[in-house]
């Protein structure tokens, strides 16, 4: 049992069941734990904002100022849109859950579907950008982006495969450095700014003049790239157990400070990459370039700089790390309701659903490879699920509350039908705009996801009526049995696989393919001295092995009433792997034969070489 | 029987062993099956000695005169030589066979080496060779060689598997064809450049000076190249008993012939190429330089053009495919005596070796891709093996006169001595001025093959040990039956194995793993509902479905004393493969430990699954 014994050592010991416990959080440790993939979308949503506007030109640039203030627009009314949310659904209310339950199994598979691929993006965006930021301070990295984004996802992966506890007081640890550390960076920044006036910036230095002209279209699909600074909001809503007693309420007190940390961590960047002159660079993130301009490069302010790169890389790989709980909670979730493999329901000896965590690995890594760990190439197929599961939870939500009409329904109606309106007008805007740069593959994949999980489910009912007992009268048979056991040669093999055959019935019958007249005389001979199983011999003219054995076995199961007959394969297994290639593959090819016939019963007896 | 009928449709239908028969043919007949691969090298030998030359300078050309002398010596060498072996081997004496039989074993398994690879390495060549002289005479196709190259490799292979016969008759049409246009190529050639003078050659239009300087070494590396000439000189001597009696005479007489043949026209060209100034070019070889100048571009003579390059392109896939019949029979021989695995002893149904056919198809065809279908570029693997084996045939063959001093041994020890060391002599020449283009791969190849042959036969020798019956005391015992069927529900296919397992024996338990009590709870009711198989619950607090139920199995066999325990395991077979993937793998988990636990029985009972 070696490959049990690696697994041992790489995942650890299996954990009992009755250890899987809840730990309540109070408010500021929840808040650090489910807002890092919220939070952390500040290290990048900026960049993409200006990223788009320099195709014009630096002078472009002022844009960025009311293209943030319109998203934090949006980011009010998602917030005040999801807390209703949490007060209707108090034991957590993923988009799945909310679409399905409201709109139905459809809309509730394209959320999922539109989750799926979201979380795959976080893991790949978020470890990318956490990579960049550490390369934006040591650029020596910046040639081995891809392999060390990939081995952080192999970690991240690793650590969950074997059941990291969400320890609300270490992981909350980053999250609050992250908040302080952008906090005193804004602060500084605009001080510094109005004291001492702003060091010469990029734009500044090196104006441009893109290609591009600035038209609505453009501006829409800045704004469009800087809505990924909302991708993580829903986490609260999703994880509301989690909080203490009274959880709702918590719960949307905490998403309610979410919200004001978010907007203004975002608006103060956004005014400082303005400021300070921040253009997009290949080898350097906007935000690493104000920070150093604001703390200097002189020791010891420069530690600062370092140490918002450093907060930046953890609490993006700690994003990539919430995903690896949602993705695979959604599987279960899609796997127990038949939409998905049934393995992704498992959890593995570690309580982990390790082949959701597994999945999630591989397919992120991959986006990693194939996108050269370059934020910017993976954004655009970013916000299309986000946006997409915000809908259809907001409009959920508006359906729930018009079949219920409880006291204050309009009130409620009114903000999630906002909230779904706005999520909606920006998906449009996203599908638009980023259509040709990526978004199109997301537009193919969700629904190709959804006809895949719907297949999935009619395989799954199908089985269930073959298998079913409804409506059988079934009546326990005593059968007789009938033995055919293919021989080749008499050797121990043989003689053990002929013992087996006497063991389970006294009709037991070997049968031998003469192929060759002198050969076959010479084994009836031997095969009389060495037992009493009666031996039936079959002509071959054309050599073929195969096609007299089956025409046997056809015509011994032909006689068959109360009886049924099991064909008894005598099998090497050879010390070494590689040795099998050096057998006749005799006892392999009667095994396929008799699948392709559709056999019920083939029966292998071993006999196992030593060397 | 789907792939059955594929097999049958692509392959024909099963030929009945007595229609192995022999047809014995007549010496012109014989000459023409047999000589196509020594007889078509006259196609490749005279470029390749040209193509080390002109490196020097298009004036080192008339170095290709002596050499081509020197290499028809060694023709005439080798001839005897083997006129000789006919004598002695009037069954046919392969280069193994006179190896192993006089020289021993490990000499025998070298030239057993030599010989596989350079039958691979004929094809490879001859295809590559014969696809070169259609694309000289149309340039169109030089884009395509490769794909032309490993089609025609396909093909021969796919006749070959169906089983050709070598009919003589057809097989002698392109043999004749060829030597008669060649003949009237060197003729007509020799005569219009008496008498009409030569058209301006290659040579004389774009003379060159080359990098290298004439030496010894590259005059030597000329004459190695040149030598491939001689290749399939040894087919008439392995291939006597195709002869009409008296065999030996015939023979004898026909490799006389054969060598004044390819002796002529190896000399012919060779002086034809010198005198019309052919320099080797990538887009067409030197003797479709020389026909085209000879016949002329005008028809009707260029008829004739285009019939020599349509005889050569013919030739020389005959000789591929006479490595066809080579390559499987010796793989036979070995396969017999243990050195390689036992499939290719294996008639196919249409009685030809199939899997030696095929592994000759991939290896060349695989070849063909790698090398870019460049003749040039193959045969520097070319002639160590060739020369390998003859000259441990040859040494053979002293060895074995030296044995028995017949009546003129003194005479025949010293032609096949003669033999050996120029042979010998040759190898040497080879392996060194080519060592570094490609014979250092042969020269490691060959002793990593032998290596091989020698584990295979140990590995062959151990099971034979392991199985053998003797000094074995068995005595047939009667052993009841402890049957063990886990369970994860309870179904259609659950109560089937059921049956079956009550069919076996009337000790039958039934195993379920207790992950959830409420499940289980349920579970047992249903059980008690539908079968009266006692049931097992066996506790896991870990959630492994597999620890618990291997636990169980080794408490059960424990028991066993005159008993024997078989696990049944109830399997899925889905309609489509892919549906495997939908459903838990928990059978097949149980099946991998079982066999990891090395249990000598495991029986599947099958459900089929329609949908």
């Amino acid at each position: 049992m070696n490959l049990l014994s690696v697994k041992r050592i790489l995942v650890g010991k299996p954990i009992p069941t009755d250890q899987a416990c809840h730990e309540c959080l109070d408010k500021p440790t929840a808040l650090a734990v489910l807002s890092s993939d919220a939070l952390s979308s500040v290290a990048y949503a900026t960049q993409e904002i200006l990223l788009v506007l320099v195709a014009v030109g630096t002078a472009a640039r002022w844009w960025s100022l009311p293209i943030a203030g319109a998203i934090a627009l949006l980011l009010f009314i998602v917030i005040s849109s999801y807390r209703q949310t949490i007060q209707a659904y108090p034991k957590g209310g993923g988009a799945y859950i909310v679409a399905k339950d409201n709109l139905g199994q459809y809309p509730g598979l394209v959320a999922a579907a539109a989750l799926l691929t979201d979380y795959i993006l976080t893991v790949s965006v978020s470890v990318a950008a956490g990579v960049e930021a550490l390369s934006s301070a040591f650029p020596q990295l910046l040639a081995f982006e891809v392999p060390i984004g990939v081995v952080m996802v192999a970690l991240i992966t690793w650590a969950n495969l074997r059941g990291v506890k969400e320890s609300g007081r270490l992981f909350s640890v980053p999250t609050f450095l992250f908040i302080g550390l952008i906090a005193l960076l804004v602060a500084v920044g605009f001080i510094k700014a109005a004291v001492v006036g702003v060091p010469p910036g990029e734009a500044f230095i090196h104006p441009t003049t893109g290609s591009e002209t600035l038209s609505l279209f453009l501006i829409l699909r800045a704004f469009a790239s800087g809505c990924t600074a909302l991708t993580g909001v829903e986490a609260i809503s999703d994880g509301v157990p989690v909080f203490r007693p009274p959880e709702a309420r918590n719960a949307r007190i905490t998403l309610t400070w979410m919200g004001v940390i978010l907007g203004s961590m975002f608006l103060g960047i956004t005014g400082l990459c303005y400021l300070y002159g921040a253009v997009p660079k290949a080898e350097e993130t906007v935000v690493s370039q104000v920070a150093r301009q604001v703390f200097g490069t002189q020791p010891p302010f420069s530690l600062l700089y370092y140490a918002v790169q450093f907060a930046t890389a953890l609490i993006l790989v700690l994003a990539a790390n919430t995903a690896f709980s949602d993705f695979p909670r959604l599987s279960f979730f899609l796997a127990r309701d038949g939409f998905i493999p049934r393995q992704y329901a498992n959890r593995g000896d570690r309580l982990a659903f390790s082949n959701g965590i597994l999945t999630l690995g591989l397919f992120s890594s991959a986006l990693i490879v194939i996108f050269q760990g370059d934020v910017n190439r993976i954004i655009p197929l970013y916000a299309i699920g986000v946006f997409t599961s915000f809908t259809l939870s907001q409009t959920g939500m508006v359906v729930r509350w018009w079949r219920r009409r409880e006291p204050g329904w309009v009130r409620s109606i009114a903000l999630n039908g906002l909230g779904a309106f706005a999520t909606a007008l920006v998906l449009v805007v996203v599908a638009v705009t980023k259509f040709a740069t990526g978004a199109w593959a997301i537009l193919v994949l969700i629904p190709a996801l959804v006809w895949l999980f719907t297949r999935i489910k009619v395989h799954y009912s199908d089985v269930a009526s073959q298998l079913s007992l409804d409506h059988s009268q079934y009546v326990p048979r005593r059968l007789k049995q009938k033995v055919v056991i293919p021989v080749g040669g008499i050797h121990r093999g043989i003689l053990q696989a002929l013992d087996y055959a006497r063991s389970i019935s006294d009709d037991a019958t070997a049968v031998y393919v003469d192929i060759d007249t002198q050969s076959t005389e010479a084994f009836i001979e031997r095969w009389g001295k060495w037992t009493d199983v009666p031996l039936v011999v079959v002509p071959s003219p054309t050599r073929s092995i195969l096609e007299p054995l089956l025409d046997y076995f056809n015509a011994v199961e032909s006689t068959c009433q109360d009886s049924v007959m099991t064909v008894i394969v005598p099998t090497f297994v050879t010390a070494k792997w590689w040795q099998n290639l050096l057998h006749n593959q005799t006892a392999f090819l009667i095994k396929s034969a008799l699948l392709l016939q559709r056999r019920k019963v083939v029966v292998s007896v071993r006999f196992y070489l030593d060397r």
